[in-house]
Formats: structure tokens, sequence, C-alpha cells
């Protein structure tokens, strides 16, 4: 397996700084890998070209943060509680490290086509995730039964999506993490007293 | 006034078709002349480069969605029929111009920051008419008053472009302004029965 080779990994972080610190566009293969220490060549033994770069990144990064979050959502008992451990997660892995919250949120989103495709191919990974926990508190019977899952989903990573954008816009002035009871607060009740 | 020159609008919904079929970065100047029906020199006399362009466009249009906007929420008693409202003419404009959700969802997510900062000063316009149904609902007392209002900003905005980003990539099979008022029920119930 390429991915568990160490240099796989040295590539990948150094690409995570590279396109953070240039914009994908201007990140040209040969300045990651004089980032990772690795000659130009090596890069190509681990991936095709920089399309690969920026999918594989994605791939193994969200791969380690969907094994930590279904390990910890395991131990929660009720779908309201895994919510909230997931929404601590998201913000608190991104919160922690700018260059990758930069890259997920302004460099994942390329308009072109086929490269669109194959980020959300890995999207969907996590985006199952949520729809799990959605379809065990209509079991629990906690939320509402009638609800449209894929709209609930389409709200949930939206929300939890534009305030990880705000805060990287924003320069990162305020703590990401603190903002995770607030948010789950907000999905769970919405906006009505009654 | 440059804006009210009738070249100037012809300019800008040549470069919507132009940009939503090619994507921002092939879209060459003399790509969007042609479409328009004029000599490339003519685009200088409204635009300084493709850049001003694509900012000038989203202006253009949220101008005019805007006054839209607020002459119908105008017309609603409450906060919550504002919100309906408005979401509903949301999903009911990209919904009926696929180009021009193209270039909202796609093509307007530059990473470029000086780019990124002018194209959210226009956003700005938009997050404030929400901040005040926000306020409003808060006021008339129907709207958990401890609410953060940049927050509910966030999870509103999020949710509405995360479903209209999602139409866009499932190729519009499905109807969006038909999602109004589901979404509009999630934001304002939440997910929990109680
Ligand atoms: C690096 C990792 C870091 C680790 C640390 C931690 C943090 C984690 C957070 C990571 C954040 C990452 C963000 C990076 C993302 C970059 C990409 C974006 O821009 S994201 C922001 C922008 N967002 C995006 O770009 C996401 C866009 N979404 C998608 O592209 C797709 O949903 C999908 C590919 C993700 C799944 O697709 P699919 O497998 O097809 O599953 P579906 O269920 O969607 O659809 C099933 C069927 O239902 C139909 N249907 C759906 N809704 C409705 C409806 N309301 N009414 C009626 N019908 C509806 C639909 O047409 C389909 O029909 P058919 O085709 O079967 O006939
Ligand atoms: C073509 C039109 C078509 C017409 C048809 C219809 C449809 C309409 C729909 C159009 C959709 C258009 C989408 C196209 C958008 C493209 C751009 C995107 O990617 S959008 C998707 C991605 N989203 C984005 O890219 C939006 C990113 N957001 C932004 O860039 C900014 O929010 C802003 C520039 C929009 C406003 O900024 P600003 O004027 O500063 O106002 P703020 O209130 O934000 O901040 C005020 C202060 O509060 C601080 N603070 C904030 N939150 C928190 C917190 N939770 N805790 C603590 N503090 C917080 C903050 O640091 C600031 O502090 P300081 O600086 O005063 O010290």
């Amino acid at each position: 397996m390429k991915n568990t080779k160490p240099k796989f990994k040295q590539i990948i972080d150094a690409a995570v700084e590279v396109i953070a610190e240039n914009g994908y566009h201007s990140s040209q293969v040969s300045k990651i890998a004089k980032k990772a220490g690795v000659a130009d060549g090596t890069i190509y033994l681990y991936f095709k070209n920089k399309e690969d770069i920026l999918v594989s990144l994605f791939q193994d990064k969200m791969g380690q943060f969907i094994a930590r979050i279904e390990t910890e959502i395991a131990e929660k008992n009720n779908a309201e509680d895994k919510l909230l451990e997931l929404i601590r997660l998201h913000f608190s892995q991104l919160g922690a490290n700018v260059p990758l919250a930069i890259v997920t949120q302004l460099e994942l989103r390329q308009s072109n086509q086929e490269l669109r495709h194959k980020i959300n191919e890995v999207l969907k990974r996590y985006l199952k995730v949520i729809d799990s926990i959605i379809d065990e508190g209509i079991q629990e019977g906690v939320f509402h039964s009638e609800l449209n899952t894929r709209l609930v989903r389409q709200m949930i990573f939206g929300t939890l999506d534009e305030t990880v954008t705000n805060w990287v816009m924003k320069e990162q002035k305020y703590n990401l993490a603190d903002q995770a009871a607030e948010v789950h607060q907000l999905l769970i009740n919405g906006l009505s007293k009654q």
C-alpha cells in the first residue's frame, strides 16, 4: 500500500503547507517536493500528478478523521450527544490546524467538474456519518420522524462548513472550538421558542 | 453611471453564460466580448479586467436581488414569514437560472485572497438582510432571545447555500424551489421534537 510508506505522509503534509500558502493553482509539484525534502521524481512514485496529490491528501486526512469520529461517537449513548461530539471534533480538528482549514475551506472548492466529483466522493464518507446520526435520532424518537434526511444533512454540514469558512476568512480571530455547543443547540432547537 | 448603459448589462449577461460554461479561469475577456456581440475594446470601457467583470456581475445581480427581497419581505408581518420569503426567493431565483447558480455556487468561490474579499463585501449586503430578520424575530419574542446573531446567520446562509450547491452538483435533477418550506421548518424548529 502506497500510503503506509513514510514518504507518502511527508509529501502530503508538505502539500497542505504549500497549497495553504500559495493556493492550489500556484503550487507546483516542485515546490511541494522541495518542502517535503524529496526529489521531484520521488513525488511521481506516489502520485500521478498535482490533482492526485490534492485528492489523496483529502482522502488521507478524511480517513483519519472518520476513524477518530467513529470511535468517539460509538461511546455516546444517543443521537444528540453524537451530534455534539461530531461538531466538537470537526471544529477542534480544523481549529488546531490552520493550513489544513485553508485547504478544506478554500482550496478544495475547485470548479473543475472532474476534480470536484473526485473531491465530493471523499466528502460522501463524512456525510454518511452525519446521516447515521440523523437516522439514529429518528429511531430513538428524539428527532422529528418526518425529517428529510438529505435536507437535514445539508443543514448540518452547511452550518458547520459556513462557520468554519467564516472563521478562516476572519483570520481565526476567535476560537472555533468554542462555538460547538452553541451551534449544536441551534441545530437541535432551531430559532423558534415554541 | 456606467451600469445604466445597455452594453453593461449585455456584457454581464454574456459573462454569466461564458463563465458558467467554461469556468472563470478559462473565460478570456475576448470570449465574453464575442458572446456579448461587442468588440474586445468595448469591454474595457466598462470594466478594468476579468476580475472586475466577475465582481461587477455579482454586485449587479445581488443588487437587483436585494431590492426585490426588501420589497417582498416588507409586506410580511413577522420574522418567520419573512424568513420563508427570503428562502423562497433565494431558491426560486437560482432555481430559474442554472448558469447564474453555477457561477454563484462554484465560480465565485475563488481562493485568491484579494478577489475573495471583494466578493465577500458584496455578499455582506445579503447577510445584513438575514441579520435584520433575526433581530426582528428576537424583538417579537418569537425567536430565542439569547441567540448569537452571527452564528444564526451562518446557520441560515450555510443551510441555503449547501442546499443550492447540492442541487447544482446533482445536475438540477429535482426542483430547488420545492425545498423552501421544508428548509424553513428545519431552521425554525430544529431537529428535536421537544
Ligand atoms: C481534510 C479533512 C480534514 C479532517 C478534519 C476535519 C474536518 C472535517 C470537515 C471537512 C470539511 C471538508 C470540506 C471540503 C469539501 C470540499 C467540497 C465542498 O466544496 S463541500 C461544500 C459544497 N458542497 C458540495 O459540494 C456537496 C455537493 N454534494 C454532492 O456532490 C453529493 O451530495 C455527494 C457526491 C457528496 C453525494 O452524492 P450521492 O451519493 O448521490 O448522495 P446524495 O444523498 O447527495 O443523493 C442521492 C439522491 O438524492 C437526490 N437528492 C439529493 N438531495 C435531494 C433533495 N433535496 N430532493 C430530492 N432529491 C435529492 C440526488 O439527486 C440523488 O439522486 P440520484 O443521483 O441517485 O438519482
Ligand atoms: C449573483 C446573485 C444572485 C441573485 C439570486 C439569488 C440568490 C442569493 C444568493 C447568493 C448566494 C451567493 C453566493 C456567492 C458567494 C460567494 C462567496 C462564498 O463563497 S460564500 C460561502 C462561504 N462563506 C464566506 O466566504 C463568508 C465568509 N465571511 C466573511 O468574509 C465575512 O463574514 C463578511 C466579509 C461577509 C462580513 O464580515 P464583517 O463585516 O466583518 O462582519 P461579521 O459579522 O462577519 O464579523 C463582525 C465581527 O465579528 C467577529 N465574528 C464573526 N463570527 C464570530 C463568532 N462566531 N464568534 C466571535 N466573533 C465572531 C468577526 O471576526 C468580526 O470581528 P472584527 O473583524 O470586527 O474584529
